[in-house]
């Protein structure tokens, strides 16, 4: 139990070693780099404002002063709010956070019922939550530990409601830290996890704001009341699909993290047997756990080569838009929505696989599994709601079928949506090869495009029956989904395969490979239905799929703990007795346990307080 | 948002109520009725000492010694046990639990290190942990609770090794507490739940016991160190398949609860417009969120009657045994395995999804959610890992195929096995009517002895190939688990519809067959690629299981929330704010948050330990 027995598990040649030098020169995320600028933890958050929340370590109650407050100032203060607000917030004498979801209102920001309302006599905006529902909910370090928030309120000026402005509320003393007068502020309780962050919830009682305090870098409201448009709707949609676009990086993070405890776990860890008085074989061994954790490191592979995707691409198109081309805009707004939901919920159900993959050990949060799941599930729900997200990019995807079929060419990821029509989606296609990438990739794009077109018919059949184009839309919601779901499902085969033609080591082309080809062979299982229902495969086909998925689990075997070492994540970012990298697992559990807070005394105080009493009572 | 609110959601039929009669009547698990025994709740776990571990209410240290020392002693001790260990037990003078997992050691028994030697000139067993990973790891009550425990060892007498028994060992002195020579003892760490209870671990060191603390009620040791063997080796099985069998109810159970949740919570939640200008509608009629949960609300129904089923088939084969017959225990066995994993599996991904579709609420503990889900989702690890216990369900299932195949008659439910030789099993299959229950159960049937025999086909290829007989089942490991959970899956559709027919309230009997037939197609839905290969559904067909499930969403939607009324579990039970019975959701939001520990003053010590110090650094 030691890395010498991990270290026979590196294959012959060093792959493990090449491939960490791959991912490393690829320019991952700031936050994924074996190499950290040498600073400490928390001058370093301090440094990478733009990196968003919750991307290093573990949650703080500053994350959102620091990636959310900072940074929207930096976007949309006035040079004059700059002064007033950036600098003493630079200093934490102004900690703030970003308030904008309510107890009843989250996706849906229209929907959001905070005012603020402006009283031309003051020259102030009065706020309130006119409900129980409207009252802030959720906001990190809302709690206890800000002074100030930023508050998406309904603007009302002159009898008018503009819609969402951002509005920046003092709400405890700078000095005593006491709750300002018609500030009601505190912490929403226990959670699934994030138990080190104060969320919080904030009812706003006729609190009045200098009319200065409104975000005015874009729309304005003038003393008179007047107000002024910004001077385009869609600079709101930056940050958003920023941090969306990020999270397709964070969920490759969760993944590689999770694979590489349980892949290295599962080469330590002994158990059962494969034939009578044979020593108990590594639980690697066993197909069915191969079965569970290779198709999980595909995925991680695939989602980190997404993820450096999608940072290119937002940096590509932020580039146009300062330039004042808003051309990209639709399609990076639909991708990144619709790879959001994809990335997360498939890194959401691995995690868990791969904490059960673990036995009873994962459920131990020395395994770091627990806290690798609680601090990763949210992501489906915040920065927009899978399911709605994915209704989203289907929208586009609809938008874009029905331009193919009036003939127009499309661009970017939607672009065989053109090449397709106006034929039937599974007219003419060359006979599919599960051996070849470029076969597979083709295969998912039509997939793609048979559920779009499914999609598209039900929602003509609804129509047919004289519902609106909302009940159309609604009963149609699950096939939508789907088409979604398989679009994006396309884009992550294509961009691995992609990926791989920028690789020049023969070895780390063969081991990606092999990869790319697992990840699409096991998509493809997974959904089988979907692929035969729409003729792009064959029974015999899909039996040979299944074949060929066992032949890739017994290559990867002997590269397995290379090629999560390849992650290069050290133990003190995993954190995980698991999956140390020397592979003395069982020594450190006891060690760990024996520091379990219970254990700070022989003999605990609840024998005294409860069960002695108890026993005298019988 | 009040009752009135989800009482408009009750259907004209007085379904909900019919229901809940139905279910009470049927005889459902001791702890799930609404009348429960007036007893107080401590009182009552006490007497129910058969009904395992962690059925009622949250998680307690003495849940071990209730569910599995005490029981234990019932079954395994002789007479002058029972007097010397069973009363002071009664009486809570010895607290005990019982010490069977290893660090290194789960669901493979015969891997256990522990040793139990006997020295025949003291009259002694002398107990030893080995290794690290020979340390007693997991069980409840260990750390820092009991002061008794039965460990089970590897017994050793005049030279031979005679496998795993079961001996009573004090841990810690009766009067203070303090562990006796030779134990290390303590607590294991934190956990992803079950924090209210001491998991622990023990290290014997030459650890010395009398004789006849060895349980004797079968298999005995002389005092001259001869080894008398039990009767049979059977009875061992009885407690394990009781439990398995429990864990079927109790992923009833977690189901009931999440998805009454999460269906009252979706009826009372607001949210996104539907059509522009119109107020927010409830989230439940959204078709996404439909398509997440009525599902989940037929499988706990589905479960429900399944539990039923496990209950009575265990007492009646229980019944058999002690009458002499154990020809039905491998069926028993066989069937309480795959359950077991099956119902757990399915339980533990539809408790996530119940949580994911309560939106950012259902990562709050006022939810209830996060708590049922770390509290049930260790079931899918102990008491046999689920992968394990498919394999075991596939072992049966590959020898009744053999048989069937050698021309025998099968009984129980494996029969279909026999009747379908020895043509090939999608032969002469009459036209699937996806309307008709009966059908349905056909063609699961018929998709369950289709990979029973693909999984049979692989192992034969594997063996022709010259592997050893235990290599080919290990290549063939996915395909086995996947015959075992089509046939688990047939299980439960056939009992869902034989417990349809135990209906007599025609309201009852409609609402029940909508469900039975959501639950039957959304399996087809969900495995279609299954049933399209093996040539039992056409493609037609399945486009057609997705339509009518759409269909049946609709018929379900006035029923929902008079459905999980129906489960009959008061607010005290749920503790959850977003499941409450009035439907009040918001206010208690409010009010639950409030009185979070962390609002205990206003302004938290945070404030002055760090926040002020960091400020001042800068």
């Amino acid at each position: 139990h030691s890395r010498k027995a991990l270290a026979s598990e590196l294959a012959a040649t060093a792959v493990g070693e090449v491939l960490a030098r791959f991912l490393r020169a690829a320019c991952m995320f700031c936050c994924w780099s074996v190499s950290e600028p040498p600073l400490a933890p928390g001058r370093w958050r301090r440094r990478s404002l733009t990196s968003g929340p919750r991307l290093v370590y573990r949650p703080e109650p500053l994350d959102l002063h620091l990636g959310m407050f900072l940074p929207t100032l930096l976007n949309q203060a006035t040079p004059e709010q700059m002064d007033r607000f950036f600098t003493p917030a630079w200093n934490l004498q102004i900690i703030g956070t970003y308030a904008q979801t309510e107890m009843g209102h989250g996706t849906h920001l229209r929907g959001l019922e905070t005012t603020a309302t402006f009283d031309p006599a003051t020259q102030e905006f009065v706020l309130n939550s006119p409900t129980i529902s409207s009252i802030k909910w959720w906001p990190g370090g809302l709690g206890k530990t800000s002074n100030h928030a930023i508050v998406l309120a309904q603007l009302h000026t002159q009898g008018n409601c503009h819609g969402l402005h951002a509005f920046i509320v003092p709400i405890r003393d700078m000095d005593t830290h006491v709750p300002l007068p018609g500030i009601v502020v505190g912490d929403i309780g226990p959670k699934f996890g994030f138990s080190e962050v104060d969320n919080g919830f904030l009812k706003l009682e006729n609190v009045r704001i200098p009319l200065d305090n409104m975000l005015m870098k874009y729309a304005k409201v003038e003393p008179d009341g007047t107000y002024v448009k910004p001077p385009s709707a869609k600079l709101t949609y930056g940050t958003m699909v920023f941090i969306r676009s990020m999270i397709v990086g964070q969920s490759a993070l969760a993944l590689a993290k999770s694979c590489t405890i349980a892949i290295r776990y599962s080469a330590v860890r002994h158990q059962s047997e494969l034939k009578p008085g044979e020593p108990e074989p590594q639980i690697l061994n066993f197909q069915t756990q191969q079965h569970k954790l290779f198709p999980v490191l595909a995925t991680a592979y695939a989602f980190t080569f997404v993820g450096q995707y999608m940072k290119q691409t937002y940096n590509r198109i932020s580039g146009d838009i300062h330039a004042g081309d808003y051309s990209g805009l639709p399609e990076l707004h639909a991708l990144s929505a619709g790879l959001k939901a994809f990335t997360t919920w498939a890194a959401n159900g691995a995690i868990e696989v791969c904490r059960m993959s673990c036995g009873g050990h994962g459920y131990s949060r020395s395994s770091a599994l627990p806290d690798i799941y609680v601090e990763f599930t949210p992501t489906c729900t915040y920065e927009g709601e899978n399911t709605v997200m994915m209704l989203q990019t289907a929208r586009y995807l609809l938008k874009s079928y029905s331009q193919a079929r009036g003939g127009q060419q499309l661009q970017g990821s939607v672009s065989y949506l053109s090449r397709l029509q106006p034929q039937p989606v599974s007219a003419g296609v060359p006979p599919l090869n599960i051996q070849d990438l470029a076969s597979l990739v083709q295969v998912y794009q039509l997939r793609a495009a048979n559920l779009v077109e499914l999609a598209a018919t039900s929602i003509q059949q609804e129509l047919q029956l004289r519902r609106s184009q909302e009940d159309a839309w609604n009963s149609s919601a699950i096939d939508l989904v789907r088409a979604s779901d398989a679009h994006c499902h396309y884009v992550v085969v294509k961009l691995f395969a992609d990926k791989l033609r920028q690789v020049e080591d023969p070895a780390v082309t063969s081991v990606l490979s092999t990869l790319a080809l697992l990840y699409s062979l096991h998509g493809i299982a997974s959904n089988s239905g979907d692929f035969l229902k729409a003729g792009l495969l064959s029974v015999p086909q899909a039996l040979q799929v299944s074949a060929h998925i066992k032949e890739l689990l017994i290559q990867l075997r002997p590269n397995a703990v290379a090629l999560v070492d390849a992650f290069d994540l050290n133990d003190k970012r995993l954190n995980s007795v698991l999956g140390r990298y020397d592979g003395n697992v069982y020594e450190h559990l006891f060690e760990w346990a024996r520091h379990s807070p219970l254990n700070a005394s022989e003999v605990h105080e609840s024998f005294h307080k409860y069960l002695k009493p108890l026993r005298s009572k019988l």
